[in-house]
């Protein structure tokens, strides 16, 4: 099943993609107001019944929606750094014992098809192509042989960031920060189609020419152990996100640089996912 | 003005001291169901106003009211590192050119009054004394000289830390972010009551023994200067947290290592503000 969340019409809502058609499960159950509360209400079990139930009723064309972030307003996001062994090397960074974690805002984050914004502050735009975890089950203390079990799905993230900003002091935030500088998208797949997330593989192109291409199976915490990981001193929630980590290809570590500018289009594809496609704009 | 936010009768709310008592602004004006909320919609005047209309309606005793963290949700809390030069070099860290920033969560914080959770993964509990700015109106690319008109008012807060999982790699979010490991209040007073930030004096005292002192005039970068850095890159909205720092003396630059355990009483006192204070408790 492939859910997303919306605006259409000046409203913004949450379906399910059913016979290349959007199902508005917010109209099919006004209770659930967003993809999060839903989550957390009933999981994807009640969403595919709630699903199966609204016969044709509530759809939308999928040309009349602006697609959001898959959670638009997710109480948490969380993102592994260095999490691809080439892509550490490649920083010059020491191998860590645990996991690297930094935050994002969620208005750092827009939809598939919507622009990404180069700030005027800088032009070391960078593109970071990622798997991002949708939480389901909130939970604390989560055994690594658990973590499935509180994952309602996966999505493709591009975790955009501002090289120069990143670089200013030991700590990322302000580098990951800029608005609309990050993409998530299209849709979030339930993990009950995916067999193994192992088998998954990552590609991020930049004007169609392939610049990070990565299989599932070589990050260096595996999903479970970063589940664990952040588990272990934050509450999860139905709704947070967890971004893994990008490969090596990054545009800053390239001779000469290649920042993504104004015009320029960045694709990140999960293989079985989806592609999450947005054009580079100028800051208005 | 004095204004904080509570629990009464399993109802959260928010209001103004007055004469000893809380008005309950949620109750006064319906529509302004959080702090944050009436900041954003009709600014600290705006709240005075309804304040004085109010006249002896809507007061709660403040025995009957559970204290919450001064801004229960905010949309961003953003933390500034090392802005003390006396921390600074206790910790050993290179001078940086842009203020050190990272991010809590609002699950992290509790209000006067409540326990802070040590948890069960660490001993290595810290208190860091700080005053924190809550924003009242947002901006983008804030200059300095217009940086207090953004800021509502001020309130104290301990950014207490787990050392050990602060440094499990270079960013500093798990050690930041285990839940109630902060608190937050107890109230806000706003700014107009306050005449040079600069002139306030923030103290640490654990079970009554002052373990840090230092005046707001210390601070290596200027509460101007945070607020524009901050919003050079991030938009800050009506409520928003910015904690700027603690001084030196924290636990863990101590030999031996002072830590905060359960049964320990943490107070941090902002001159002409107030005084936080928590009682350290064992994860349940």
């Amino acid at each position: 099943m492939k859910l997303l969340s919306y605006r259409s019409a000046d409203r913004c809502s949450w379906g399910a993609l059913v016979d290349d058609q959007i199902v508005d499960l917010a109209a099919v159950n006004p209770g659930w107001s967003t993809l999060a509360r839903a989550l957390g209400e009933a999981g994807t079990d009640g969403i595919r019944h709630a699903v199966a139930a609204s016969g044709t009723a509530h759809r939308v064309a999928p040309g009349a929606a602006e697609l959001l972030p898959v959670v638009p307003d997710p109480g948490k996001i969380l993102c592994v750094g260095l999490n691809f062994e080439k892509h550490r090397i490649e920083t010059g960074r020491e191998r860590t014992q645990h996991p690297v974690i930094f935050t994002r805002f969620p208005d750092t984050f827009v939809g598939h098809g919507a622009p990404l914004v180069r700030p005027a502050e800088s032009e070391s735009f960078d593109f970071e192509g990622e798997l991002a975890l949708v939480i389901g089950r909130g939970g604390r203390r989560i055994a690594p042989e658990n973590a499935l079990d509180h994952i309602a799905g996966v999505t493709c993230l591009n975790d955009g960031s501002i090289r120069d900003f990143q670089s200013h002091t030991h700590q990322f935030t302000p580098g990951k920060n800029f608005p609309a500088t990050g993409a998530m998208g299209p849709w979030m797949v339930t993990l009950d189609e995916i067999a193994d997330l192992s088998d998954l593989e990552l590609t991020t192109r930049l004007n169609g020419v392939e610049v990070q291409r990565a299989p599932l199976s070589d990050l260096t915490y595996s999903i479970p152990e970063i589940v664990a990981y952040c588990s272990s001193w934050t509450e999860l929630r139905p709704g947070d996100v967890i971004a893994t980590g990008t490969p090596g290809g990054i545009g800053a570590r390239r001779e000469p640089p290649l920042w993504m500018k104004p015009g320029d289009v960045c694709e990140v594809e999960v293989s079985g996912i989806g592609v999450l496609r947005n054009a580079i704009t100028a800051d208005a």
